[in-house]
Parts: C-alpha cells; sequence; structure tokens
C-alpha cells in the first residue's frame, strides 16, 4: 500500500503543476528536495508571482522513522516508528475574484519495530475552497466534483465527509467557517468497522479526490481570472487571508504539528498568503457582497 | 491594590496614548469601550494611518467573574473567581527604520468566594523591542532605561527579567527571537520568598517600567522617523512583520489564552501588523542589512 499511495501522490503533484502552470501562462513550479534528519524528505514545488496566482505550493513528503515525542503521547505508546506520506497544496491567486483553494492527501503506518509489519495504518484527506466573494455556482461545482469522486467508492461518505470539513475549518475565535467547505476525513483504517472500506477503496478514495481536485478548480480559475476587479475587493481579499493565517497558525493540526515536531518551516508555512492585512474592526456595509461573504461563512450551507 | 494598580493603567494609558499622538502629530486614538459578558470590560485605543505609525492599540482591561474552565484547569481547582487587570500596547510604526514596539503590565487576584478576600494574587508584565534594521545605540537606550527601573526596585531584577524576555519572546519554529529583547516577569506573587518584595513594591515595578517605556520608545521613535527609506526596505519589514504574526499566533500564551476563553477578538488582535508578506524562503544576502538581524535575533545580545 504504501508504494502504491506514494506513487499516487507523486503522480498527483505533477498533473496539478501542470495544470497549474497552464492556467497561469506565465509563471513555472520552482523544486526544492529536502531531506528529513530523522528519515525520508520532500520535494517543495513553488509557484510565485504569475498572471494569475500570486503564491501557491504543491508539497509532497514521505517521512519515516522514530515516532516524535508528540505522537507517542497522543497514542499512548511507549515507543515505534511511522511512515506518513502526503500531498499538500495551498494556491493563492492574485485577483480576489479567484478563490484559494486548499487540498491534502496522506498516508499513515505505525510500526513497533522498524522495518517490520504495521500495526496500524490510516488515510486522511480533503479539498477545501476560500473564496474573497462569494459564487454560488463555483461553490456548488467544487461540491459537485468531490461528491461524484466519493460516490464512485460509497455514496454515504460525501455527506459525512462535507460535515467534518465544516466542523474542521471553523474559525472558532471568529465563529467562522474559513470558507464554502469541501470535504474532510481522517483516522480511516482499512476493514473499520464504522465504514467498512478497504485498502484498496481508500487508495481509490485518495485518486478520485485528487483527481476531482483539478477537475473542481481549474474551471473556476480559469472563468474568474478574466474578471476585472476593483482596487477595494483586492483589499478585502488581503483582510480576510488574515483569517486564513489566522486558521493556519491557531487551530490546523496539520501546520501545528509540523511545527512542533521540527518540520521544514518553508514547506509547512508555504500556505500562508503572499499580501496580508490586519485592520482593527473592519465591518462590511450591510448587504454588500463581502456581507454576503461573512453570512455564509458564519452558516455553512448545504451547496447540493 | 487592585484599586491602586487599576488606577495606575489607566493613567498610564492616558500619558502613553497622548505621547504617542504628539509624536505622530497627525493621527489620533480612537477609543473603544467594551464589557464583557461574564463581568467587566475594557478601553481600546486605536491609532491607524498616522504620520508615522500605521497601526497601534493601548489597551486597558479590568476583567472578573467566575474563572474560565482554562485557568481552572491550569491551577487544579474545581472552582473560583478572578480579577485580572492589565493595560497592553503594541505600536507598528510605518517606517522600517522604527522599531516596532510591545509593552503591557498586568495584575491578577484568585477568589474562592466571590467578594470574599483573595486567595492567591501576582504581577506580570514586560516591554520589548522589535526593530527591522538593528541600532546598537537604540538597542542599548531601550533595555538601559528599563534596567533603571528595575533597579529602582531591586537590583537583581533586570538579569533575570532580561533572560526571561529572550525566553519567552523566540519564535522556537524558526530558532529566532521576535526581536532584540527588553524585560518580562510574571508570577510575581507579594512576599514571595524567592524575590521577597512587597505588593508596594511591585505595583512600584509597574510604574516605573510603564513610566520607562515612555522614556525608552519616545525618543527612538521620533530619530528614527525622521530617517528616509527604501521600498527595499519597507518590502523587508512586512516580511519580518509576518515572523511577529507567527509569534503572537503561535507561540504568545496572552493571546491565545484570550482566544481560547472568548475574549474580544478585535481588542486582542489589534496586536497584528497592518500590512504583512510571507514570500516562499526569502533569505537575506550574507554581510547585508537585514542579514546582521537575523544573526542578532539567533544569539540574542547583552546589550548592557
Amino acid at each position: 500500500m504504501k508504494e502504491q499511495f506514494i506513487t499516487l501522490i507523486h503522480n498527483l503533484q505533477d498533473r496539478i503543476c501542470a495544470e497549474l502552470e497552464h492556467v497561469d501562462g506565465e509563471a513555472q513550479f520552482q523544486q526544492d528536495k529536502w531531506t528529513r534528519e530523522g528519515g525520508g524528505g520532500g520535494i517543495t514545488r513553488v509557484i510565485a508571482n504569475g498572471r494569475v496566482f500570486e503564491k501557491g505550493g504543491v508539497n509532497t513528503s514521505v517521512v519515516h522513522g522514530e515516532l516524535p515525542e508528540l505522537i507517542r503521547e497522543r497514542f499512548g505508546v511507549e515507543h515505534g516508528f511511522f511512515l506518513a506520506a502526503g500531498i499538500s497544496l495551498v494556491i493563492h491567486p492574485i485577483s480576489p475574484l479567484v478563490p484559494t483553494v486548499h487540498a491534502n492527501y496522506r498516508y499513515f503506518e505505525l510500526y513497533e519495530q522498524q522495518g517490520g509489519e504495521a500495526v496500524d495504518a490510516w488515510f486522511g484527506g480533503g479539498a477545501d475552497l476560500t473564496p474573497y466573494y462569494l459564487d454560488e455556482n463555483d461553490a456548488r461545482h467544487f461540491h459537485e466534483q468531490h461528491k461524484k469522486a466519493c460516490d464512485a467508492v460509497d455514496t454515504a461518505l460525501y455527506t459525512s465527509f462535507k460535515s467534518q470539513c465544516d466542523a474542521y475549518f471553523h474559525n472558532a475565535h471568529r465563529g467562522e467557517s474559513r470558507g464554502i467547505g469541501g470535504i474532510f476525513y481522517d483516522y480511516m483504517r482499512p476493514a473499520d468497522a464504522e465504514t467498512g472500506l478497504t485498502n484498496s477503496q481508500l487508495l481509490e478514495l485518495a485518486q478520485r479526490n485528487g483527481q476531482a481536485f483539478i477537475d473542481a478548480y481549474i474551471p473556476i480559475a480559469i472563468k474568474n481570472a478574466s474578471l476585472t476587479y476593483t482596487e477595494e475587493q483586492r483589499y478585502w481579499q488581503e483582510i480576510r487571508r488574515g483569517r486564513y493565517v489566522e486558521f493556519n497558525l491557531i487551530h490546523d493540526r496539520g501546520t501545528l504539528f509540523g511545527l512542533r515536531t521540527n518540520g521544514r518551516v518553508e514547506s509547512i508555512l508555504m500556505s500562508l498568503p503572499p499580501r496580508v492585512r490586519w485592520d482593527y474592526d473592519l465591518q462590511p456595509a450591510r448587504g454588500s457582497a463581502e456581507d454576503a461573504l461573512i453570512e455564509v461563512l458564519k452558516s455553512p450551507r448545504n451547496w447540493l
């Protein structure tokens, strides 16, 4: 399974980067390969200052070794070894009319002995969209593509993953969602009594949703990148990007876990937007497009 | 004691705001009074888009009521009541040659019964300077003024407070200090065996250091605000402001505690800089002024 998952994320990284470069038409991804002291490493690919994309990263990593103390504590084990493989991407477009997007698919194995059989293994992943101005058709399209991918594996999944996404990407201190949601799942173990999905179904889930990311986001990016926008809309985007930073640094388990286990800081914080503003107590005018966005972030909708 | 401390922070708030307005010469503080559902409230004063200051806040709050769950857990008590009074300020100047500054002085009382005698009480506080370009004279001046204030109470304090400041304002995930330090102290209890300071000495400590903030920062702001700077220096400031955000949202106990106990979000996050940038893996050229700053942040110095 781990070999198949690693092949999957590297293929996905290549295809997603190619699609995004095609949409941008100017900028190209720059690649950094890095190795981890305790074992493994990653491939960080960053695009910056393009025609459509201001900053984005599409990263893969395959790390292994002794379990960091933080994980040992969480799972209540005295010692152990792990392998974690994943793809993680965040794209921040220039135009406030093109949504920011995030996706991540990961696989984890736990061992008692180095080189031994896995004693536990699980999958996690998800994708979510963060518009600065709400386009309901875009929101529906993004959810539809991911529902189709989930349904192909099991029709019970999307509804659960959609609510997990709303629950996870929540800026609790603001009482707001980060964006208009998508899907999120974690600790999906093969043959788990609750879901009954096999190893190969869980692999297929990552594969189909990885492809769904392309089908979901690329058309939205192309359509909205051609729209003209104002300086005021750009200002609002920079303010809202501040909320993205707040979520990632205060609430996101992946970011905090990475930083606390001496992950590669520049690859982890690649998710942060390029230009951001914090004004004191900025409130959009009632009935404005900005206010309409806030409303849907305060009360997440079912898009399908 | 609580009455004296509350008078102290309100006087300090007035004096500091007046001094900063005088330096700015254009912008004035706008005031928001707020009340807390569980008891008490605060006075938030914000300055924005001035001649010298891009964004700053000088806030006081006096809150009381039932102990929030988070504090009960930390102190291992089943129930109880508290009073917390404090002044907190963060100033972000426009010019990258004028350092950002932070100061905070606070007093805490714990009760078993509402309206009863305090069963525990302590003081905390500190001030620290975050330059974007290192001026060693400024660093020395900032530390000297605070050392003088501490020495007037007890000559053993500054050395301890200086190292506590370096330890606290540390962006562990970056291996860097937030700035060039200052002083920091917490849980200073009257008649504590270790320090032997009385209640009135601890009050005097807050009072003298509150005044020292003015003597330390105002001359630095006036001198550096008259210097011309480049767009490249401003770019560097926005990058470094990103580190300020990272510290406040990932590591700062006060910020995280406030957000987790439903504090007033806009008053807490007033500390975040107005315009911020995150570039992927930006490294200053060796031997540059930017590099010299990083060096001192990686190895904090004794300035006196």
